[in-house]
């Protein structure tokens, strides 16, 4: 087994090197705007030490990333109630969930893809005022990273707020089923602005740790959630993570994860590593082009992907 | 940590002596005619042992549990080229996957639905007769359960090919798009053959375990694909062994599985074990309701979820 | 052929007498209070004069018949530039057309779906300010009605104001596409406006004798479209006219028709007569009962449809 | 008024020079091979003589315009129990028809898509041989043309026998509903040859006069069905009668019609006449491309759309 430093050291250098680095989204302008030679990869162990390689230091939109947090503590607010509203199986299909959702009278598949994560930020605003909601967002996930320099970017926001179109259509058209509480302008606010959070790889790692460890950070020590809740939580981020893209995921990379079209995925290794990859260029698909080849290096070298060890590792 | 054997036959027991069997399909007078009183499981070891409860001696029909294997035969012929005609996504509709299949051009979404493993089922016939196909199959499961008793139910099969207009509309509807290249009564013939295959639970646990051992049948020593393919079948089990119910099977039993109509549920639990169960009754959702219940109990009492394991498993 | 005098009379007296009178809609509270036992029939014919039965001087919500007028102005101002924003195939869907919009990527099947009917409303805007817009739509029925007293009901468009969240999420997808240029509440605001028009059976009636003869109304004299639009917009309402129930209005009537939730239909004999019917109650599909009855009624005693006259007009 | 002998002469003059002849269709061998070159036209008027230009003696493959025919024989043997298995309503989907006979559980929208024409084939079927259906309904053709060298070109049903896996997918599907109750082989054997049948334009134009007058073939004096029937059958060619073109149709030609691929098009003018028209290269919808852009000449010129009639017509 080599050892895990030495391979995200050569990952990061492989990935600083490689001149095919996907395409950076651009519906938004500040995320266009990103020079996309970036690249960090950070590795958040049991023992609360992180391995580090790349530009780990530099903070990056989380985007839909930010909605494995919020399910986490919607799941905490609401308890299992949640999944009266949201379901938990993969969308599959090529077309915009609007159709699905047409088809289930308003109820999203699962809470990763838009109207799902919409629906669940509508569970966490609850009534209160949107900057309460957003205030506890925020500082959810200072105290998961245990670092207050976690922010949130009013520009990406703002830019989502005056392009939203399709989520402003998705939200109204749960609010006519009756599947979202509050005011749609309230909870799609909340919602532009959780998914512009800014982190480093360092603090998205650090964060994701708790689904590694049984619903407990290890470098902190505090317990998040049981450890039956962190296992479905990862269960739903393997069956529906990456959006139509969720098969290939699990096929090439063989992790729960968490992409965002800020170019940051969440990867969890069960028992072992909580993994934050960040490469602005995305795929057709808009997932991360060097992160999965990023990830897909690592679980390959460490043998740590959920469907079985390599040869390397029994041996 | 409990003992596996005290954990097999508790629930052997507790399913042995529940009220609530779910239902035995009847659109095959063969299929309906099974007492849904019974109960198997079966689990097969890292060290070629099989630890059972309840009815691990009958024969039931393994229905689509043999996709997982035809797709492993097909690789096996075919390669990588196989991806070109069948996805690996989750359908993730709840409408049949006709219309699927006309979005995506006469592409199945992934081998596990009727569409894709028809489109599978024909690039093992490939240009073959229809017995000589049905006999590789058959000789295949042999080998990988190291039982020859394994046999082919005629009248399940005689049955399905009366009554299987829809699978037959999938496979002409695959052929108009050039996707199946053999006769489509071939095709369906050794279809409707396959599903047909009767094992008994140990016999299909067996024929599981070398997707839990990197490739490698530990019973036998035979090695039947490399560890990287048997890594990525269990993916595909995990995302789409369970049609529309796969995320639900990810989310509470955590383990790669297939199901099939006639009760049959094959589970992998990689680096440790292969499990068979089988009840006949069936939940709304067409898979094995009693069977799915025991690989929860299974899966909670052993700590075995791929998804991180319990508590009690790592103090 | 019998009297048109007569065939009215009767007509109107069936359908005050008949027990079943449908369901008023309810989802407006507005139109929930309206009393299900009213009726009126008005047919205004080529030499300017009305024949009349039932509650004709009762103003009535004319909500989607709306749609036939907006189109109407919205060629004149736009010309066929039209036809690049919508088009003019029947939905033929039981599903809500936002799956439709989806897949034809935001432009609607015809203008008088909703999703149409928007994008319409949005090229009357175009760039004025809503009241203005409204101001415009509401001068052109007092015109084509040759009469003052067309009004806009306020409480009946504030009621859909509150509760239209499926007519915002089409606006805003539209808008996601760039099929609607005003700013969605503006376009909305209208929209809601000129779907609660209060007018009477009369008045429908001669609001619409334009479309049955050549584009110019006889009572007035003038000119309102040529005679190649008028004949296009009465195709487009014969196959659009009804929205899934288009098929069956054309197999029953046999007359171009457009149909409002307010239990309102007009309908064309193309060189004979407009027709408006109103009876609150609606059927299953939505458009009102004894109004569609009335019109079949009509049509057969006189031998009106336009897709051959009966054995009694040729005798 | 022009008269109408001189506008068909120019018609049949300009559609023969013109260039711009569409594309034959190639998926049936034999309908590639037709020379793109020709053109006919005959209208058949209520005393019984046929007005006529281009190619009226050469035979050609009406394909689905004999939906009508069989539309027609099968209402006079099931009654309007047919509507239980075949709805009426405009498919309007861009998308084949098998995702709405999923949807709507094997009821196809109308009997002129293909799923529908398959429906009321098995009607037509109705427990006899394939060679008797086919044998009443080429007698049905002939006695409506009163002419009998109408005849099934054996080349072409062969053809699509060999090809037709769409339209058996869409059988077994049916089938799969219980919405057919022959073998699905005798049901697509009729239809294959039933639209392999062959006619002149006078044979077909004079084949529809029956419902362009009230049920009567006025050349022969044979009642064929009641008035009633014949405007119906009619507004379902208008509202269906070109699958998702026929709001196009409606709006440009303004006539109840029938295309089929092998480029005839028979539209009625109800009370007038009836209109073949016949030009073998297809437009993108895969309609006659000069046989639609003739009919549009023809309405206008003769004012006889039946959505009102030109400023021509009345002055």
């Amino acid at each position: 087994m080599p050892q895990l430093s030495d391979v995200v050291a050569e990952i990061a250098a492989e990935m600083a090197a490689r001149p095919d680095r996907g395409q950076v989204a651009t519906y938004i302008p500040e995320l266009g705007r990103v020079d996309p030679n970036q690249f960090a990869i950070a590795v958040a162990l049991a023992d609360g030490s992180v391995v580090e390689g790349g530009d780990c230091e530099t903070f990056f939109s989380i985007q839909s990333v930010s909605k494995v947090f919020t399910l986490t503590l919607a799941l905490g607010l609401a308890g299992d109630r949640l999944w009266n509203r949201v379901g938990r199986e993969p969308s599959g299909s090529r077309f915009n969930s609007i159709v699905q959702l047409e088809q289930e009278r308003g109820i999203p598949r699962n809470p990763f893809i838009n109207a799902g994560a919409i629906a669940v930020t509508d569970m966490i605003l609850s009534g209160h005022q949107p900057r309460e909601a957003l205030g506890e967002i925020l500082r959810f996930l200072q105290f998961l990273s245990n670092d207050d320099s976690v922010f949130i970017d009013k520009a990406v926001a703002a830019s989502e707020e005056r392009t939203g179109y399709n989520n402003r259509a998705l939200a109204n058209f749960m609010k006519g089923f009756g599947v979202v509480d509050n005011p749609v302008e309230f909870v799609l606010g909340v919602y532009f602005h959780h998914c512009a959070i800014a982190m480093t790889a360092r603090q998205l790692a650090r964060s994701g740790s708790f689904l590694a460890h049984q619903g407990r950070n290890p470098a902190t020590g505090h317990s998040v959630v049981t450890a039956e809740r962190a296992r479905r939580i990862n269960a739903v981020m393997l069956t529906c993570g990456h959006y139509d893209g969720s098969g290939e995921f699990a096929y090439r990379v063989g992790l729960p994860g968490k992409s965002g079209v800020g170019g940051a995925i969440l990867a969890i290794v069960p028992g072992k590593a909580s993994v934050a990859v960040w490469a602005p260029g995305l795929d057709a698909a808009g997932n991360s082009h060097l992160g999965r080849i990023a990830l897909e290096r690592l679980t390959a070298r460490m043998g740590w992907s959920i469907f079985g060890g390599s040869a390397a590792e029994t041996s």
